[in-house]
C-alpha cells in the first residue's frame, strides 16, 4: 500500500538519530542527499513532536475541564447536540485553515475540497464505528459501573496495538510490544482505587462488551490513520473537513434517536454554560491534533499521548481541586514512564 | 577480581541458547571444543534452574507457613532462638553433605573444612550485616505498621540492584535496568491493599530506616556472593559452614540481648510447636538454596526467585486460605512478568 512506504520514511525520522545503519542511507538516495534529507528528517520530527505534545496537552485539559463541569454541577445540556457541535467546529477551523492555504499557495489537487467517490467512500467508516461504540457505552454500564468502565478501557490499549499490526501491517518489536502490554497495566494501575476490586465481579456481558467496544474504538482509530495516510500527499485539512462532516452527519443521527424529545422541546442549546463552551471549543481542537499525530505519527503515539495526559491530569488535579496521589498512582507511573523509556529502545532494536 | 572471569563463564551458559555470536566463541577455546563445552554449560544451566526453582518453591512454602503459623496464634517462642537454629540446622546439612563428598571423593584442597585466616575472616560480616538489619527491623515499626514495612521493603529489589552493580562490577543492560524497576513497581503493586496509601504517610526517618536496612539486606546479599564467587572451585557446603558457623555466633548474641530472661526463665524450646518445626526446617532449607543461587546464579536470580516466589504465595493462598486475589495482584504479576521477560531479553542485548 502507497501510505506504508512514506510511513517507513517517517519512521526513519524518529530513528535517524540513533541509527547508524548505513543499509538504511541507500533506500534514502546517495549519500550526498544525506545532508539536505537529515534537516528534512529534523522538520518532520518537530512537527510530529508539536502535534503530539498539542494532544498531550489538550487531552490533559478535556479531563480536567470534564471534572470542572462535574463540580458544577451535573450535565444539563443533550450531549449529543455538544458532539455535533464538536464536529461542526473542527469543519469550520478545517476550512478556515484552507481558505488561507488556498490564498498562500493558490488551489492545488492536494489542497482542492472537491474530491472523488473513490476518496470520499472510506470517510464516513470511523464516524460510523464511533457512533455505534458510543450507543453501546449507554448498555454497557448496565453490567459495570462508570469506574470500572473507566479501567475496562484501558483494552483500548491492547486493542489498537494489535489492530494497527494487523490493518496497517507494521510491526511492532518484541520490546515494543512488551512495553505495550506495560503502557495498559501501568494506567490501569494509575487508576485503581479502593473500589476497583468491584470490576472483576463484571458479568461476563460486560467483558464481552467492554473488548468489542475496545475494538470499535481501535478499528475506528487505526481505520482513521490508514486513510488519511493512504494519500501522504493530501493536504489534512481536506481530510480532516471530510472526515468531519461524516462525524456531522453521525452524530445528527445520534441527536435524532437519542434527544430529540428534549432538543424540540427544550431547544438546541438549553442547558450550555461557559464551561460547555470551553469544552465543545477544546473536543474541537484535541480532535484536529489526534488528526496531525494520524498524519505526522502515528496510532501508538497517539495511545502514549493520551496516557501521559491522563497522568498529568491526575498531578494538575493536586493543584486544582486538592486531589490525593495515590501510592497505585505513583507505582502506575514508573511503569507507564519505563514503557514509554521501552518504546523508544525498541525502536533501535527493531531495526537491528 | 578472580570470580569476574567465572562469573561471565557462567553468564555465557545462560545465553549461549539465544546468542549466534561467532565472536565469542574464540573465548572459549577452538570451534572444535565447543559441543563438548556446550554440555558443560547445560549442565551449568540445569544446576543454576534446579537452585533458583528450589528457592522459589522454599519461599513460597516459608511465607505459606508463616500465614498458617499466624492462624494458629501468635508466635509463643523466641525468635531468636528460632533463628539460631535455623543457623546450627544449615551448618548440620552443610557437614553431612561434606562428609558424603568426602566419603566418595577423598579430603581435597577444595573441599577441606579447614581454612586460613585469609579465606575466613570476610565469613562473618554478611552475618553481622543481618543482625544489624534485623535489629533495626524493631525500630521501624515505630514509624510505619507492617503491611506498610511490607511495602517498604522493595526497596530491597533496587538496592540489590545497585550495590551489585557497584561491588560486583557486573554490568546490567539498559534494559535490565528498566526490568528491575518494573520488578521493583510490580511487586508493589501486587502487594496493594486498601491500606496501602497509609505508607506515604511514613514520617521521614521511617523512609530512612526502609532505605538503610534495604542497603544493608543488599549489601549482606551481594557481599555473600563476592565471597563464594571470589573462590570458585571451593566446595559450596565448605563455604556455606563458615557462614553459617558466623550466623549461629551472631544469633547467640542476639539470644543474649532480646531474649535472654525469656530463655532463662522458660527455657530455650518454650512454646515451639510442630509448625515452629516445620518453618525452622523451610527456613534452613531456603538458607542453603539462597547460598547455592549465590554461587551457580548471582543475586539478581535470586531477586527474581524470591519476587516470583511471592506471587506464588499469593496463588497458593487463595485455595489453601481462601484468599481473594486483587486487581492490583493481577496489574503486578503482568509487570513482574514481562519484568522476566525484559531480564532475559536484555541479557541477549548486553552481548551485542
Amino acid at each position: 500500500m502507497e501510505y506504508r512506504r512514506i510511513k517507513d520514511l517517517q519512521d526513519k525520522a524518529g530513528e535517524e538519530v540513533h541509527s547508524h545503519n548505513n543499509d538504511e542511507e541507500s533506500l534514502r538516495g546517495s549519500k550526498s542527499d544525506s545532508i539536505s534529507t537529515g534537516s528534512g528528517e529534523l522538520s518532520k520530527w518537530k512537527r510530529k513532536s508539536i502535534v503530539t505534545l498539542a494532544l498531550t496537552v489538550l487531552t490533559s485539559s478535556q479531563a480536567i475541564l470534564i471534572v470542572w463541569s462535574k463540580r458544577a454541577g451535573k450535565y444539563e445540556y443533550s450531549v449529543t447536540t455538544a458532539n455535533f457541535l464538536v464536529e461542526a467546529l473542527k469543519c469550520a477551523f478545517s476550512l478556515a485553515a484552507l481558505a488561507r492555504i488556498w490564498r498562500n499557495e493558490g488551489v492545488t489537487d492536494d489542497n482542492r475540497l472537491s474530491t472523488t467517490l473513490d476518496e470520499v467512500s472510506v470517510y464516513p467508516i470511523p464516524a460510523a464505528l464511533y457512533l455505534i461504540k458510543n450507543l453501546l457505552q449507554y448498555y454497557i454500564f448496565a453490567y459495570v459501573d462508570a469506574p470500572g468502565y473507566q479501567i475496562l478501557k484501558n483494552f483500548n490499549i491492547i486493542s489498537t496495538g494489535v489492530l494497527y499490526r494487523i490493518i496497517l501491517k507494521k510491526k511492532l518489536s518484541e520490546i515494543q510490544w512488551a512495553a505495550f502490554v506495560l503502557l495498559c497495566a501501568g494506567c490501569t494501575t494509575a487508576q485503581l482505587n479502593p473500589s476497583s476490586d468491584h470490576v472483576l465481579q463484571t458479568p461476563f456481558q460486560g467483558w464481552l462488551m467492554a473488548i468489542v467496544m475496545a475494538l470499535l474504538s481501535g478499528f475506528a482509530g487505526v481505520y482513521t490513520e490508514a486513510i488519511i495516510k493512504k494519500r501522504p500527499s493530501r493536504n489534512i485539512n481536506v481530510q480532516n473537513f471530510w472526515l468531519y462532516v461524516f462525524g456531522m452527519v453521525f452524530n445528527a443521527i445520534a441527536i435524532l434517536v437519542q434527544d430529540f424529545d428534549a432538543v424540540a422541546n427544550k431547544g438546541f442549546f438549553h442547558g450550555y454554560s461557559l464551561i460547555t463552551v470551553l469544552m465543545i471549543l477544546n473536543h474541537a481542537l484535541s480532535g484536529i491534533a489526534v488528526s496531525m499525530v494520524m498524519k505526522y505519527a502515528d496510532n501508538i503515539v497517539k495511545v502514549y499521548a493520551t496516557s501521559v495526559a491522563m497522568l498529568l491530569t491526575a498531578i494538575v488535579s493536586v493543584f486544582l481541586f486538592g486531589f490525593h496521589l495515590s501510592l497505585a498512582f505513583f507505582l502506575g507511573s514508573i511503569v507507564v514512564s519505563v514503557s514509554i523509556y521501552l518504546h523508544s529502545v525498541g525502536k533501535v532494536q527493531r531495526q537491528q
